[in-house]
């Protein structure tokens, strides 16, 4: 049976997504707990790869399992046996077309940002320990506008080769699917702002390695008078690296949610679906 | 100079308060972060110790420094070397006379519950791996109003006997200040619930060692209804540590905040305090 979990982690003490020897990663703990709870071997595939210490709200995987499990069994046992930094939230048989990487059409990551507000008491410029492995603790104030402004301009279909990372695992990744096309279109871009925390999010029908890094290291340098909003259809015109902004740091960001087309997650004919006897 | 540090810490990776040889405490990192900034080498006194794991809103401390260093520039500094996970919320100059723990006149505490309410979507009832390390993820539901009836039953000044671990640093403590006097004045002993978060907050003038986690313990047991609020009285008069519930984790526990006598934080003349000119 083909299963398609959305599960939520807190990446502070993964090495990423992607299963690494002798390394705590997503994928290599979901591995592991597949393999204890049902013998079986699979490497669950995620909607894409998350890097370390980057966190998930709804991430994505799909795997095949020889075993006959109800889903509400699989997700209560995985519960039980992942680190409480590992939670499933849904466990869903879906049929065997349905692959969580191939087949995603959109995904949205957000980024949170706490900042020092001009004129703020000490105590509330301070980055609560609480909140820490969870936002990029910028010790600028920004200018939230001229950041939206900014983020407008990404909007639409672009060559996103400026804001590009080398993939460190790209020959892989071209044996496997091709060189990644750098033309992405943004359908979501902009910012919301909520006492300190200063919020982005972005959905895209695909992003380069870090991104969505890139892009907010390259926002908050217009944020704090380094670069203006203009120079974004600049940067992106470059197709140079260089051009844009600095890597944020990676525990702000959240791959908050990833679309399907609604036909790709169709229930397949489910001997376990509640309702349905096996006479 | 006598100086009060206001902090608050996320206590998930150290071993607790208390300065422990080849182990990361909030104590022993103070102490080693303030040896770099200023060369000097004190033991900064806490309002109490918290243990492994648990965490604090608003811990207070009290040290000597030789160097006069305005105020500002100490937290600043400290805020600076110390790792995000501590943060100085503020520091003042304060008499010779204060000691955070010598001075205290009663203690906050916060203790929270992630449970699964009845009747729940799936989804609602999974503990956000985000909030793990800061709650009990209680797998019972629970019955809050037995719990705050429970609760009260704790108001007033009682022999909290029952309540109390047997104190690995008793040695030392008793070479200090004597045996620890059982009987505690309570002032404050109440419920909230919001969603599945049921946080309860107990103030009073002090506390044995474990007692939050040991009440808290307890009042679990009259929610999933093994004990019943009418059990409390009787449970106090036992004076036996085996006559209570369990001890709850101590990742959901909150040192909140710790209060003084109004007259012995006043501030000594302060050659660095704005305003005062040196002449």
């Amino acid at each position: 049976m083909n299963w398609k979990l959305t599960l939520s982690y807190d990446g502070s003490t993964f090495h990423g997504w992607q299963v690494q020897p002798n390394l705590p990663t997503i994928q290599g703990t979901l591995a592991a707990t597949l393999h204890h709870l049902t013998g079986e071997t699979v490497l669950p595939q995620g909607s894409g790869r998350t890097d370390a210490g980057v966190h998930a709200l709804a991430q994505v995987t799909s795997f095949s399992l020889e075993a006959a499990i109800p889903a509400e069994n699989l997700l209560r046992a995985l519960n039980r046996a992942l680190p409480p930094s590992i939670r499933i939230l849904s466990a869903e048989a879906v049929p065997e077309a349905f692959h969580a990487r191939h087949r995603a059409c959109s995904k949205t990551y957000e980024y949170r940002i706490f900042q020092r507000r001009p004129n703020q008491e000490t105590t509330d410029r301070i980055c609560p320990p609480f909140l820490a492995p969870y936002v990029w603790d910028c010790r600028w104030s920004l200018d939230a506008a001229a950041m939206q402004r900014a983020a407008a301009h990404l909007l639409g279909t672009h060559d996103f080769t400026s804001f590009a990372a080398a993939d460190p695992d790209l020959t892989q990744r071209t044996s496997e699917a091709g060189a990644p096309n750098p033309i992405k279109t943004i359908t979501h871009s902009a910012f919301t702002l909520e006492d300190n925390l200063l919020t982005y999010r972005i959905t895209g029908s695909g992003f380069l390695h870090h991104m969505v890094r890139n892009i907010v290291g390259t926002l908050a340098d217009i944020g704090r008078d380094a670069l203006t909003p203009q120079d974004i259809p600049i940067i992106l015109a470059k197709k140079d690296r260089t051009a844009a902004g600095p890597t944020a740091p990676a525990n702000g960001l959240f791959l908050h949610h990833v679309e399907y087309p609604a036909t790709s997650v169709e229930h397949p004919t489910d001997p376990n679906a509640p309702g349905i006897s096996p006479q």
